[in-house]
C-alpha cells in the first residue's frame, strides 16, 4: 500500500469510530437496565443518528422518547418517539415545544426509571425552554452580544433563564436515573459548555449573574430579576455520564489504525488550536528529525486549529496544515502528513481534508504553483488539486472536529 | 526545587555543553596524532575560543595557527598564532588578508601534517581571498542581491569566485590532513552552507553557475567569466569532519540535564522553524493533553523560530513562545514552559528567553497586562519582566539558535 492509501484508510477508520450512531452502540454497549422503564431524549445535530441507534438496541424496552435536531436532520421515524425540527443558531417556537415535551416526559419517569440522554452540539439553540418570554430571552441576548459580554458571562445569564440548562433537565428528571452521552465538538469537552450543561452541575452562581447583569447595566423585568437569584444545581446525584465520540476519540482511533499498519503512534495532543499552517509546519520539523528512524512512527495532533485569512482564495483549516507541511517534508522519503475534519466539509470546500508527500512542493512547483503564495492567498483548495492531494470522504454526520497525521515509512 | 529553577538548570547545562571552547574539547578529546606537524586555522564568530581551547589541548604539538574572528573578539594571545579580526557581514581587507595567510599556512603543510580546522558561524564574511578584485565581487554581489537571487544561487557563483570557499581551502592544504570541527548555526548542518564550505566538498556545478549567470543577466568581466567555468571540488579525500556544536547537540544536552532532574524527555524536533508563538501554542496543547501524566515528562524542540513583526514593542522569538504558552498552560498544575537562545542574547533584549507557568497568565492580568494585546505589539519582554518570566544568562560566546522546553513534573 501506498502512504496515500493508508492514509485514506486511517482517514475512514477514524471517522467511522466516531459517528453518532457507532458512538451510541459503543457507549451502550453490554450496559444492564433495571426492570423500570427506560426514556430516551436525544438532542442536537446528531440527534437524529444517536437517536436511532439507541432505538434500535433498545427495542421494545424503550417506553417514549424526543428527539430535536436542525431542520432536514430528520431521516425517519423512531419507534414510540417523538421527532422535532427545530431552529440553529437561534432557538424558535420548535425549539420550545421539543424542550417542553422532553421535561413531559421527564415528569412522567419514576423512580427506578431511568432517562437516556443524547446530546451532540448544536444543543443550546435547539432545546430551550426559556422561563422568561420568546422576546425578553432574545432582548437580553441581544443585549449581552452588544455589550461585548463573553461566552461564560452570557451562559451565566441564561442558564437562569431556561428550565432546562445549567443541569436543570438532569433535576426534572429526578427521581429517576439518567445515563447522558455526549458527543463533544468542543476541545477539552467541557460539559457545562455543550448545550449548555442540560445535565451537568452548573459551576456558576446567582452572585456571578447578578454581578454580570450590573457590570453590563443589563434591561431585565422584575420577572427575569427574581430568575437570576435563583440558583441552578450545584450537584446532581442522579446523572452518569459518558463522554464518547470526540477529538480525544478521533485521536485515539486514528493512532489504533496508524498501528494496524505497522505504525508505532504517538498522540501529541488533541487540544490544538494553533494557526492552522503553523501547525504543519511543526509536524514538518518532526518529520524532518525523525527522518532516519528505524522503525514506521505517526505523529497524531488533534483539535480545532485556526486560519486567519489575508487572501481571497479557497481552503480550510486542514488543508492550510497539508499545504504548508508540503513545503517542510519535501524530499523527506516515506514521509506524508495529512489532516482532515472528521464532518468530512474542511471550510467551505467538499473536501474533508488534504494531504501531502515528499514530492508535493515539487509536483505544484510543475504546475506554477508556489506553497507560499498559496498560502498567502488562503488557496489550499486549488493548490491541493493540482497535486493530487485533497482528501474526500463526503458529509459524515459527525463533527468532533479534526486530526493531522505525520506518517513516518520505514 | 521549583520548576523555576528546574528551567534555570536545565538552561545552564544545555548551553554550557554547546560553548565552543567545550564542543573544541569534547570534538579533540582522546584524538591521536601522527608523527607529522599540526596546524590549526580557526574561522567564524566563536573563531578566538575555539582556537583557545584547540591551542591549550595541543600544546606543544601546535606548529602555527591563523584564527579570524568579528571586531573585538579577540580575546589574548594564543601561542605560535597569528589573530585577525575582520569585516562581517561584509568581508573586507582583514578577510582577505587573514584568508591568505590561512592559505600561506596550507602551502606549508606537508603529507602527514594535519591541519586543524575549526569552523563557527560568520565564516563567509570573514574568511574570503576573491580570485577577482575585491571591488568585482563587492558588484557581483550587490548585482545578485538585486536581481533577488535565491541564496543558493548566490553561493554556487560566489564559490568560483573565491580561493577558500567551497572545499577549495581544504584542496590547498592537500596533501596534508584536515580535521574540521564545526559549530553549526544552521538548522540542519548543511556543510556546504556554513561559512560557504571551505573544507566541504561542493555540490554546485559550473553548469548551474553559468546558467544562474545567464538567468539574471549578470555582468561579468572575461576573467570572471572564465572563473564560473572552473569546477570546485566534488569529493575530498584529504577531510573529515565532525560536527560539535549544533541545535542538535543543544537539545541533547537539554534532554539529559531534564533526565538529571527526574523528567523522561522526548526530542520533538530539532528543526523547528514556524512562527514562534504559534510553536508556544503547539507545546501549550500538548501540555494539556499530558496534564494527567503519571510521571514528570519534558518536550522538547530545538530551531530557530520566526517572528513577524505587528507591533512596537520589544522582544525575542523564544520570549514570545514563552508568553504564548502562558496563555495555554494557564491553570495547569506542575507545568512550565520556557525557551532560550544559546547565544544569550533573544532578539534585541539582554535576556536569553521566557519562562511561563501555570500562574503568568493571572500574574499579568493582575498587572493589567494581556497576553493577546502584548503579542500583539510583540512586547513580550515588558510583559514578561513584569510576571519574573525573563530568563538571563549575559552572552554565551556561542550560537546554535534556541531549544524550548515543556515541563510536566508530577
Amino acid at each position: 500500500m501506498t502512504l496515500r492509501e493508508d492514509a485514506e484508510q486511517i482517514v475512514r477508520k477514524s471517522i467511522q469510530a466516531v459517528l453518532p450512531d457507532e458512538a451510541v452502540r459503543k457507549a451502550l454497549a453490554g450496559r444492564k437496565y433495571g426492570r423500570g422503564k427506560l426514556y430516551m431524549v436525544s438532542v442536537g445535530k446528531a440527534g437524529w443518528q444517536m437517536a436511532k441507534a439507541a432505538a434500535d438496541l433498545l427495542g421494545d424496552r424503550l417506553e417514549a422518547g424526543v428527539v430535536v435536531t436542525k431542520y432536514d436532520h430528520v431521516k425517519g421515524e423512531i419507534p414510540r418517539t417523538r421527532c422535532f425540527e427545530a431552529g440553529h443558531p437561534v432557538p424558535d417556537e420548535n425549539s420550545f415545544l421539543a424542550a417542553q415535551a422532553a421535561l413531559d416526559l421527564a415528569a412522567e419517569a419514576r423512580d427506578g426509571d431511568e432517562v437516556i440522554f443524547l446530546l451532540s452540539g448544536g444543543g443550546s439553540a435547539l432545546f430551550e425552554k426559556p422561563l422568561v418570554t420568546g422576546e425578553e430571552l432574545k432582548d437580553i441576548t441581544e443585549q449581552l452580544l452588544a455589550c461585548g459580554a463573553d461566552i461564560v458571562e452570557i451562559n451565566t445569564i441564561r442558564k437562569r433563564l431556561s428550565a432546562v440548562k445549567g443541569g436543570r433537565f438532569a433535576l426534572a428528571c429526578e427521581p429517576a436515573r439518567v445515563f447522558s452521552i455526549v458527543l463533544s465538538d468542543i476541545l477539552g469537552d467541557p460539559l457545562d459548555m455543550i448545550a449548555s450543561g442540560p445535565a451537568y452541575a452548573d459551576a456558576s452562581t446567582c452572585a456571578e449573574a447578578v454581578r454580570i447583569a450590573g457590570k453590563y447595566k443589563l434591561k431585565l423585568t422584575d420577572e427575569a430579576w427574581t430568575l437570576l437569584k435563583k440558583e441552578t444545581p450545584k450537584m446532581l446525584s442522579n446523572v452518569e455520564t459518558q463522554i464518547t465520540g470526540s477529538v480525544s476519540g478521533l485521536c485515539r482511533a486514528a493512532a489504533l489504525a496508524c498501528s494496524a499498519l505497522g505504525y508505532e503512534p504517538q498522540i501529541l495532543t488533541d487540544r490544538l488550536a494553533c494557526e492552522a499552517r503553523e501547525a504543519g509546519r511543526f509536524l514538518g520539523a518532526i518529520a524532518k528529525t525523525y527522518q532516519h528512524t528505524e522503525k514506521s512512527l505517526a505523529f497524531l495532533a488533534g483539535g480545532e486549529t485556526v486560519v486567519h485569512l489575508t487572501g481571497r482564495g479557497k481552503g480550510g483549516r486542514n488543508q492550510e496544515i497539508a499545504l504548508a507541511a508540503a513545503e517542510e517534508i519535501a524530499g523527506l522519503t516515506g514521509t506524508a502528513v495529512f489532516s482532515f475534519g472528521s464532518d468530512g466539509t474542511d471550510g467551505p470546500t467538499d473536501a474533508a481534508g488534504g494531504c501531502c508527500d515528499p514530492d508535493t512542493k515539487d509536483r505544484l512547483a510543475a504546475e506554477g504553483v508556489s506553497v507560499y503564495e498559496a498560502l498567502l492567498d488562503n488557496d489550499a483548495y486549488h493548490a491541493l488539486a493540482k497535486a493530487d492531494g485533497l482528501i474526500f470522504t463526503g458529509a459524515t454526520g459527525t463533527n468532533v472536529n479534526d486530526v493531522t497525521v505525520l506518517l513516518i515509512r520505514r
